[in-house]
């Protein structure tokens, strides 16, 4: 396959393609529902929260508020779920450390050793609309060997807005058609594809939880699809 | 010492701080010379073109020209520089080779065993006015374990302009005074001291050559003083 031989970087979508953070949302806040007396359904909680994701952004793509980095509009969903939920009496260091479980997401299992293999040959960047601190927390919380975390907050642009993904490549020093996007969404993979990135799909046929209905397999011919980052890595000769 | 308990990311300068860059460029040179059959004094050419380094990004800090990344900036230097060294015959790809020595510059000893002791405790930053292609690069060849990759290119400001420092800070989620500026230079630890940062002076008595006259010590009360990233290290209690 000479294809690859070009590619020099990876850029990696992260909640969902790295990792799970609907099982990790639900898993923690069952802890909270012991440890703080609530009784929250979670895994409702986490889909509520990440619904919020796409909407709050889209405010700051349309430029209807000012740029707003994730973490903050993280927050700012959290505390309309809890009023929702009917969740009281939690104090701002709890909401704080609640607001703060997306830096404590855990990584699909083939997540730390397939990308410890791929790093062997290419670079590895976040691609994400996460914004840096998170990300860089994330990563010393799970041990994910990123070369460089990039995205959103560098470029100043959510996904899939162009400037996010070429300003990526740019800052890498490489054309888009040197870094491979790997993604477990259709929607990001296609817009990716559109400035010129090679393509990878992983399946994550669970990361919206038993009944996930979308990107339950690539709506489109992309360069490579992949189990998980193991497969990705045998595939790229790693 | 409970200052340094709250000290969460370590921010590096990285020419001279973490890479002998005088050293790499005569080692290299040399070897240019017997390849290339070359007769150049590295050493000299490697003090004219750092000598280029100031000057070059002054042009970007006072607007006289839109920004311009640090490789760019090399480069203009390196063809001026070829021609006062009345090197010639070099083709473009030779030319880029020896651009590209500044992604292959050689850490001094005490630092990869250093920075991966501190790398257990602190979140561990470039802040650096080195473009992030170029940064990312000379990591990888080096296996430098940055947690996150900032400085000039992200902030869009070269040091010691205050955005470098404030931008670095911001993006990692910290107060200035949550961040530990680590240089060999009076000039870059005053600035960022300027703007919250916590200091670490850093010796490194021949960066500049046998006859280096500059930067041989603090000269300031700085935080911390270290003959090295291990002793940083020891003192960090790390």
């Amino acid at each position: 396959m000479t294809q690859n031989l070009e590619i020099r970087a990876l850029t990696f979508d992260v909640f969902g393609t790295v990792m799970d953070w609907r099982g990790s949302i639900i898993a923690e806040g069952e802890r909270f529902n012991r440890d703080w007396g609530l009784s929250v359904n979670w895994a409702a909680f986490a889909d509520a929260w990440r619904g919020c994701y796409q909407p709050s952004m889209e405010a700051v793509r349309t430029g209807k508020r000012p740029w707003a980095i994730l973490d903050d509009l993280h927050r700012e969903s959290l505390e309309a779920l809890l009023e929702q939920f009917e969740v009281k009496g939690l104090n701002e260091e709890q909401i704080d450390h609640l607001n703060r479980v997306w830096r404590r997401l855990r990584p699909w299992s083939d997540v730390v050793s397939g990308l410890t293999r791929l790093k062997q040959k290419y670079t590895l960047a976040t691609l994400s609309n996460g914004n840096v601190a998170l990300l860089v927390n994330m990563a010393k919380h799970s041990r994910l060997p990123w070369d460089v975390i990039l995205g959103a907050e560098v470029a100043q642009h959510y996904k899939p807005q162009p400037e996010a993904y070429l300003t990526t490549a740019r800052m890498l020093g490489l054309r888009p058609e040197q870094c491979l996007m790997v993604a477990a969404h259709n929607g990001d993979l296609d817009h990716a594809a559109s400035h010129g990135f090679r393509t990878a799909f992983i399946y994550r046929p669970t990361e919206y939880g038993p009944e996930q209905r979308t990107d339950l397999a690539p709506n489109a011919d992309f360069d490579w699809i992949a189990r998980g980052f193991g497969d990705l890595a045998e595939q790229l000769g790693c």
